[in-house]
């Protein structure tokens, strides 16, 4: 691939996380935890830890809690060069409040992201040559539906980047919240054409897309439609709010094969959100790094998701090495250490 | 019914909870958790959120520590208007120590009750209009077990709110520690014949009251001697302190009808306090609200019971409409989302 | 006076505050302390635990983050009767972030709270009935500046209330940046002719009303223009953030008095956020509870805020009887106690 | 002096103390901090940081929360010998609520301490050889006042300790809450005949014991009247809740002499609850450890009173090398290190 | 047994454990716990909340550091006596870093306990007295792999207790990141002749002893070699971070009999650090309270060890009756009461 | 100046500074502050916070503690470049305790930072580029007294920095525990003859230098001996721990000209720790962006190093408006607003 200064960058919204601590609830207490996050965000962070070079490509209010903002993602390992600060009398970072769960009691969510300053993006903020700045151009479904700037934003950059010969990655993580299932429908279809890399559950290829048939058959429906290289489904059972297994699958186009690897059991979930992100940037390391190699790529973004719902917050918080323990110790079948010493 | 200010009253003591947090000991470490509790205040807690009229009638001391549980009774949605304060020398408000449990050390209480301001209340704090103020009148065995006043003025609210029309309530909650089993038996007998809704587990059915045979058997046989309309009785299974199942039974006296529901398996227990007391503000919801619908108390007790487990604290924390999803999760067989968003 | 059920209702916006703990900055550190504030509802709520009966009328929005809100009203001795709920996709609390300062750095503010759902709040939310609820009805320029919703509904209010024999107080509270010092003249001199108690600092009298001469001289001259029934002004003096001094001057109209003491001097400040409210809390309850004694008023108003500085949060947190004690000491030249046992 | 296991023994209720963190009050927040005290054991306390030995004889209860006080007398250097452990059904340890005062709001204190396990203690819990034990006895006019059971316990403990040539330290500690002045001074005339070391302030001099004249004065009358060795009377000027001065005045009887120092000017102060208490602690390490040296017994005194101050909870918590710095320092008039490095 | 001062004393490093709250990483966040732990300080803790005489004969830096280890050391109820104070300008406390795990990410330690003051111990910094102090003597592989001071220290102590004829317990404890199988195997052999009571696990006698067979055979075969009484070997198994089962064998050699209970299963595992450690001080209380009884040893360490698991920190922290009450419960059939009230 | 990558770099050891929260001591308490600072880092993150572009060069372990470090200089804004990792056993992260003091309590430090992976730094672990990556390079006398390789490191760079034309920056800083005043001398003269800007108290200059007469006199006497470009010196008064007052004196060699301003005073006082280093920040910023502006320079560096001392923690934390916001108050002699809104 070609030589860039960065190995990912994504286009996404920053949230504030506001949650209260441990098990209580948002309408009690007396504090909350304090954290950054964001689809986009998650991702870059997550290939940032495991050895790449990345960078998020958003919008933020120029005051204190821009500055907090900016400060966790360059904690993250993320760059903040192309960071566009807002002073607009109604700049703002969007907020959501976030609560755990615990059988019979599920996680909420409350969001407070309008009006944000990442609504009023524009491609016209960003110089010319981020566009050839990186091997590979991320954003998903939710930068799509937030605001029209920002399906505008998405899309002219998705084709500029195109344009340039970058690797184009989306994640559909379709938001009933945001819009409907035909609005995102028809204009995911428009970006199609140009994305490479393709994460789709198999619930919102069957309810938004319309696919039909197990999760293979429409892997290959979505392949014949539109020029794909990778496409990727996670696999999640919950079965209570501390309790999850995940697997995927993933489809390589080109050799028209898929891969798959029994499931990481009941994973000790600790915090949920962001674990299908690290999912996506588990493989995104994995394609980037070694070459396109999907199966490297599902070992990766299995053992990324896995472990993050055990990590606090919306981003990850890991080693590579860790990592690589995490897929040996899921590999192996023999004798378990039980500690990091 | 009749209209009046309140759907509920109860008397009972309000208690000052002190916990080391999460699996610390109460022997270590340097802070308390601060609540506020009572089995009493618990169920008219729980049943204000579910959007009735509740009020407390307690005494507690006119202190700041006395200032702190009227704020926290407002906070949960209860009225103050029924507390009597204590100016004495000797006014207190009762403490309880409490430490989560985890397999296979159990939870673990510590009570400093005894004098406090609420063991010296008497009927005549409270004026005559009292007993016209609400639709239904709710006590338990703790307070009747208390002191010698307690007991006087709990015997005689439930005859005077009867003379009156209201619906009395009862919870037996049997406390080995506050009195013998054969003093409780001979008081509550003396009040039964007051008694409209009847809450009695097994075990304290057998062991207290001498009843045989099944659970049904053991509640028709309250039903032969007593004039009472319902009856409830809580089936909890307790795997580990972290991990119980809850179920309970319900008979509806007049219309000889027993009701059940499969049971919440393997909630994740938070803290366990109070989860009776939910189940009791459940119930009485349903048959408040609805008119004395069995069917709708069982489904309302066993999930605010049940989720009350997963929240911090004596008194429970939720609305109505999350009660309403639980209860729809619960008898929902087909796709259930992860998270309310 | 007339007897209603209410002392004094205010009209207000209720905001969530989030401040890092002690001296941390808002952008580091990984909790928010959580409160609750807003001019007006600090108002009632310091009126509350003076001991009259106070409301707040807001809208909030119908989520964990407004239940969150009602209950710290409620926990704050307020009534939450005539709170509205917003179910709009599009509700929101507005949000401020609040830091302390520590010379020579000063305390800082960030405000979030555009587009919040009190913005969009209207007269016709609220039913005929609530303007004969209250003996006072109070509010502020920062109502009058949120939207043009917040100031129709502001003067309609004023108005409706009046006609109805309410007293009416109003607090100018000037705020650069929420409207023009044109603005706010022009729209301030439409109401100032309902109003009684009317509250401004000199500071806003000069610069936004252009008035001139000596602080006596300013209220006498609001007086000759209107017809108010007392006129109070606050005199702070800032040492540094964290030492004030503070007292006030008392205009009664009808009188032609003024009233002063001497001030509190070298306040130890804990939180100055809310201390102009308290002041003003503390001078409605003397008039409302001393058929308008201006002496009264003067000593509870300079007390209340003083004390207030004492206090986290927007909201003060104190009794009758420890502001009695603390204006009886502030008074006393003898011997002091050196602590409440 | 005689060889004995311990350089002091002191009879006298431990308390749990439960504070709100910083400038919290009582009546809100969610944690309380959670400390141990007592004014005998914090004497005990401060003499064996200061490197002598020391025991608490004191009753508490058999539970998680007498542990927890046993634990933390351990902790601070106190020997647990002579703990008697109460496992009855009424055991409780003593409460107080104590929240910091900021100007001009003062510090509270909430007592919750009547019926404690200790105010049932008696002398025949307690083997004969205590009375060997110790080159020190030690106890207050708190201990005295707690109950008949206390006053009759200390009382024979000053009477059977002085038998066998033990000293005896006697604070007088006036507490208007826990008895009346008469009281006091009738029970105090009745012990002073066998106490060596007499500590009390100048104002319960003149209004408990109705002395006349100025300090010296005072404690010459007491030295005519009792067979007393050393007087110390502490002075202290309470500027704000967050700025003390102090010094004291101490008489050697043998020698007629008065000492006294400059005092601490501007204490910085953090906690004040048990400054009396250290101040007694540094005298009597300044009369047991220098063989009844007063000069010596002056310094330490002042200085580990004014450094309390500066320390949360009830107990000192400082090295002998760190005291000794801090008298350096007062006495040091050149240049002073900013740091301890 | 010979009339001694203590039960048990051990020789072993006193370390500072640093951790992240919860599920927190080390790599991130603002706090960390703060606690004092070490394999042999586990073990005499352990042994005095169980209610015998306990000392750490250790060697700490004089400075606050080391001030907080004793006075932790203390409020675990074990005896200060034997500690040694380094003064030196390289003096330090061993620290180490440790995270909880929640599957599938592991536990992680970092140590940080190189040059430590412990590492440059001396027998002759001991009086000769210390050898004829105790019943029992017990030390780890750890103390002996920590330098080279630190094994000839050992090794002298283990032969001059046992000149005195204190009993020996060792725990092999093997930690492959102190030294090598080979070093240790040698070592160990040098000192089994010494040894009364040992502790070895089967994956250790296996790969560092090369033992072969089961774990009885294994045990006979030490019992062949070396003049031991009790063998000890625990059996753990970890189905992940959070859920472990444990259990143990325990072989009297002199009555050459095996002793085994059924597993503590699904154990909700809290903080696994120093299970191993209660275990140890769980079977030595057995065998030294109860005379050699190898059925009570295996009992208590069973239960000591399963119920560490629960409680956060390397120590124990729980009192006799409450290991009687979970052996009690462990052995019992029939209804188990869900809390200690 | 020359175009480089950066304007800063910096040459110095990374701590973890370990310390209780607000008062309480490092001897009690369960939990430490988590914290990253060192001299230099304190400085190069104080110039990036102003908005330039700084480095630090450093040797840290690579373990989750090594990347915590790492993460934290990101978040301040500081390139990790030229951090170079320690895999080695013995590698480790240097540790020092803090405590606030309060009057007469004195702050305290306990350091533990010998054999930390830093003292075995190598100018040959950093290529060749380094020495032109930078328009400025500043290191102090800490750094050099740490290790012999540390001393050869910092006098390899000083020297191989100037060589490529950079501006060299030297704080003596001396620290008594590290080195001798001797050592110090000889070690620092060696470099002067290297060095642009020099930093040095009045008290070093006297004691370690034997430099005599006033500041200024002092000031010209280093530059008649040494090419130095400028010399800066600080004058703090400290009134107390939380009261201290702070100017400083620049010495522009090349114009003869001395530069001053009135002090900060009564600076509150939250964190003492690296003020020191803020002024340096400050000056460096105000040299390296005003084009070598004395005048600049002593503003931004006494404004930096006062508002330094309100914020918790070694780094600063700040904005440049800030900064500005403070001189322009600092100057200003009129009208001053309360609080950034």
């Amino acid at each position: 691939m070609k030589k860039t200064e960065f190995d990912l960058l994504a286009l996404g919204e920053i949230l504030l996380r506001l949650s209260p601590p441990d098990n209580e609830r948002i309408m009690r207490g007396d504090v909350f935890q304090k954290q950054v996050g964001g689809a986009e965000l998650n991702v870059v962070s997550g290939v940032s830890l495991l050895g790449l070079r990345s960078g998020i490509i958003s919008r933020i209010p120029d005051s204190s809690i821009g500055t907090y903002a900016k400060n966790k993602i360059r904690f993250s390992g993320v760059s903040d060069d192309y960071l566009v600060y807002d002073s607009g009398r109604d700049a703002r970072l969007g907020v959501y409040y976030y609560e755990n769960g615990a059988y019979p009691r599920k996680p909420g969510i409350v969001y407070d992201r309008q009006h944000s300053s990442m609504t009023r993006v524009s491609a016209d903020e960003f110089t010319e040559e981020i566009y050839s700045a990186s091997r590979c151009f991320h954003t998903s479904g939710i930068t799509l539906a937030l605001s029209e700037s920002c399906r505008q934003t998405g899309i002219e950059m998705i084709k500029r980047f195109k344009e340039q010969g970058t690797c184009i990655s989306f994640d559909v993580n379709f938001r009933g919240n945001l819009w409907t299932g035909e609005e995102a429908r028809e204009c995911i279809e428009g970006i199609l054409p140009y994305v490479d890399i393709f994460f789709c559950s198999e619930d919102t290829a069957r309810l938004t897309f319309g696919k039909e048939g197990n999760v293979k058959d429409i892997m290959k429906s979505f392949a014949k439609d539109y020029p794909l290289s990778v496409i990727a489904s996670t696999q999640r059972t919950v079965h209570s709010p501390k309790v999850h297994s995940f697997t995927s699958v993933i489809y390589d186009v080109k050799e028209d094969c898929y891969y798959e690897e029994k499931p990481y059991q009941n994973i000790e979930v600790v915090d949920r959100i962001g674990s299908g992100d690290a999912y996506v940037s588990g493989v995104l390391y994995g394609l980037l790094s070694e070459d396109g190699d999907c199966k490297k790529a599902l070992k990766y973004g299995n053992a990324s998701s896995a472990v993050k719902n055990t990590i606090p917050g919306d981003m990850p918080s890991l080693t590579r090495s860790e990592i690589q323990d995490i897929i040996a110790d899921h590999e192996n079948t023999g004798y378990h250490s039980e500690m990091k010493r």
